[in-house]
């Protein structure tokens, strides 16, 4: 299974979809896994990206409030919520809109997860300033 | 605490905003609260939707995205979800969004998570379809 | 393990401090597993309330304060968290602590895990009062 | 994505997989998902088991075992804890062996966790004692 | 909003509850958060400790009870659970008390909840004995 | 409870049996506890090694499935998970093994969970290799 040759059409259609939300990101995943877990990699492309991320129905923006949404309320997922504050950024949501998102939080998950993920979307806003 | 005889501002206008997700919803859950515990349900009417909700910088359509994908992801909060998910319609998101948003929990939480939402989803759909 | 024929100075000082809770508890949880996992409800007895419940530093109503805030904030733990709202209201703790309790899980967990606990909490007290 | 006319390899490798844990399984996701979310159907068949449980590297037996540990530890899952203490066995684990596995769940997410999940087990067994 | 010129009652009789369990903390939570989100300083002073922290019905001390043992079986809320340790003590429970609901912990959510809450404990006591 | 002068029976059987997974976890325990609470290090000795890695009915390749199964799922565990995920190996599973079981975590808990696991994972082959 891990072997295929030739990348499947999902992977490429998902490579390029998370490519939208970051250029970066797909050669960073492929590289963080490439010796322990290749095929996590592969897999992290497809289903997420080529699958459910390529359905029609919600926007990028849309999926990226939700996907801020869940992270935080979750908790326990930092880097992958860092990673989707600053994808939201990159596909068109306001800094405020991410903060809103991030704010009701606090509604369902309560304070700690909220100031938590609060505290990661300004770990964001730094880096981001820092770059420019 | 629990006596002030006029209700605050926050909580008028929490039960306002409230009553533009599902207007019978106010009076249900100042009902289910009278007797255990009043003072929750006023919170609920006050924080929730006389603080959080009556913020600018989302639309009630956005943040019913973000109330649907959290309480997809954290599991144990059925009733909150399936309001939600009827409240997400009744604000203007479409069947196939809000199907969406559930769907896409299976990237951030698992696939149980997402079909135990998606059986709220059909539970919701059945009763609106039903009280037509 | 499991046909110890002497019940351990464990078990028996847990079924003690049970018993302290709720005097029928140590019984229902037996015959529950009685079939399946004998051996789990020893454990239920030894561990929990042999050792941790009988350790001096606490008394029982400072306990039942953190197990009924431990399973209302963590949520999928209903019947459990029943048992201690009722427990906590044997051995002292008034309706209006054991409420308070339950109403600050908003805080730490958000609002859906306290709603879920108060209908808990509203249960219980309905059954309570129903057994006069 | 939807209208794909030719079930793809993946999701005939993934129904015949997942019929090795329960022939009648692959019918009931389909049915139950058909009107609402079909497209949930085809990738819970397509990911789990077309992928991840076609991989070489564990057996049937193995798979299961972290299935009902991962179901039992993180709760909120009950009727996919069901069909997987189920399945486990189905494809050969004792009795002993999935009550062993649920038992384990006391040390690592608790006693409400595990008891819980023990209470799936003992539904489970019911209804396959009493289809006999 | 977020502008208003004069701080509410209720942030008032939040901020001096809050510096009740811990004098330099109201300072701490608004700098934090003044550049990303100074509402959400606000709600954490109005809500938790002007709202729920200040009913009648439990002290101080059986209030951070509940507060240690919500986030030690929660998880994921590391730098709370710091605080409301260090704040336990700083109301008069004994270090003996808290490390007593912390180890209560194991029971309702397991070793590796309660192993980490308890070497946040460590680190409290650390430099709490480090300050004097 | 806390000055029994013989270590018990159980203790000594949980003692050997963690020392089978790691020979020098017992002593990293009992150090780590032994200021702020030594008995918590002995009931983590006594109940998850004494008591249920004894039972009969699972191997210890099968309790690491479960161990590192359970751990990935529930997220907030790392140095638990790490702990583990290392036993595994020692009593014999291949890393092959150990990384499907992670892997499998997808499923069931979704990307970050099991992304995070992996990293894990990842930490434990580049310090297990570091140290020949």
């Amino acid at each position: 299974m891990s072997n295929e040759k030739e990348p499947s059409e999902r992977y490429v259609r998902g490579r390029a979809r998370l490519g939208e939300l970051d250029e970066l990101q797909p050669g960073r995943v492929a590289e963080s896994l490439k010796d322990a877990a290749p095929d996590l990699a592969r897999y992290a492309m497809e289903f997420p990206y080529g699958d459910i991320y390529s359905r029609p129905g919600l926007d990028l923006k849309q999926r990226e409030i939700a996907a801020v949404a869940m992270l935080s309320a979750m908790g326990g997922a930092e880097p992958q919520l860092k990673f989707h504050i600053s994808a939201a950024m990159n596909v068109g949501l306001s800094r405020e809109e991410v903060t809103e998102v991030v704010m009701q939080t606090v509604v369902y998950a309560g304070f700690p997860r909220a100031l938590n993920a609060m505290n990661m979307l300004i770990e964001v806003l730094a880096e981001r300033d820092g770059e420019k």
